[in-house]
């Protein structure tokens, strides 16, 4: 019995949130011992690096900073969490991973690719998703969304353009991964998505 | 008129802070415009960065995590501070910098060392010291002296054997770097020191 690591990824507003303990719920009636974390953050150290990222600041972040730092949570939350749960035979659901990486940082703020590769590399070592649900709505619609829940942070007060080019990401890997992705639409009711969903949960514990 | 970039190093306890500000003074004597500043820290954003690096913590900063930290912290120091005064024509005078990360990563805790090359030249792009004054002292005279300024922070709670290997790699750096470096027996009175120190200030302006 091995553990699964499965990392839920989407714009603002698509509906991540409302869904990941409805996911994990699902998988523990389906016997699995799930765990449940987010990104970047995850662990008391990756979320103190997590206010620093995200907190408004009158000193402009540096591109490579913004970079640096998400990645040194995604390193600690890999080393303090993720690993030892997977070894244990658990199963991690995460709020955004890897793929939020090259959506926001690369698409979104046109950070050097090479570079990303290059962290990449260095701290995930191995360590990738097993499957990774993609929750799509256009832009606009997620936007509305999000700003009905109140304060912008420092990434959602981007420009429409930056979300565009973050989606358009998103929808190009999970093209390029078939196997890794599902991608659901999430402008349809919740039941529905929840029904698709429901169906995902009961196929890939199926035998596992 | 162009603006010069200088770093003090060395292990704990070696006198760098005692004489940083006194070099800074023997500069603008010197008609130079001066700014001094840290690693890690510098700017509001770095020291935000420095405070999660330097906190005691119950669960353990992983290596990579660590190592991903400074240099977050370094490139926001060299795009909101260090690039912009030399750009200025100033003299930046820096307590630690890169020769530090290769002195107590590297060296003392063991880190890829392909890892901190590859950071090095993707933070840095180009940014070197133009001299490094590497303030040297036996580990055990340099931890007594640390020891008495009072509670130690969680770097400085390594073992003896840690800052020696910081202490070697320092030597080997400066003795690999012969122009760039100099090195300072800060064993001796801190008036010879600092006629050591002024001795060299002279000269570095001399025509500059």
């Amino acid at each position: 019995m091995s553990g699964r690591f499965i990392t839920l990824e989407g714009g603002e507003g698509a509906g991540k949130s409302v869904n990941l303990e409805w996911v994990a719920e699902r998988l523990r009636q389906r016997g699995k011992t799930v765990r449940v974390t987010r990104e970047p953050g995850g662990t008391e150290l990756a979320e103190r690096i997590r206010q620093v990222l995200l907190a408004p600041s009158e000193e402009p972040m540096a591109d490579t900073t913004e970079l640096l730092l998400v990645f040194a949570a995604r390193a600690q939350h890999l080393d303090a969490l993720i690993r030892p749960a997977l070894a244990r035979g658990e199963w991690v659901l995460c709020d955004r991973f890897m793929d939020a990486t090259w959506a926001y940082q690369g698409a979104g703020r046109g950070l050097d690719r090479d570079a990303i590769a290059i962290l990449e590399r260095l701290v995930l070592a191995g360590v990738t998703p097993d499957h990774t649900l993609l929750f799509d709505v256009p832009v606009e619609v997620g936007l509305a969304r999000a700003g009905k829940r109140g304060e912008l942070d420092r990434i959602e007060q981007e420009s429409r353009d930056f979300f565009q080019r973050v989606r358009d990401c998103y929808l190009q890997r999970a093209r390029n991964e078939p196997g890794r992705f599902v991608r659901l639409d999430a402008t349809r009711p919740l039941e529905q998505v929840r029904e698709h969903l429901g169906a995902w949960v009961d196929a890939i514990t199926e035998g596992a």
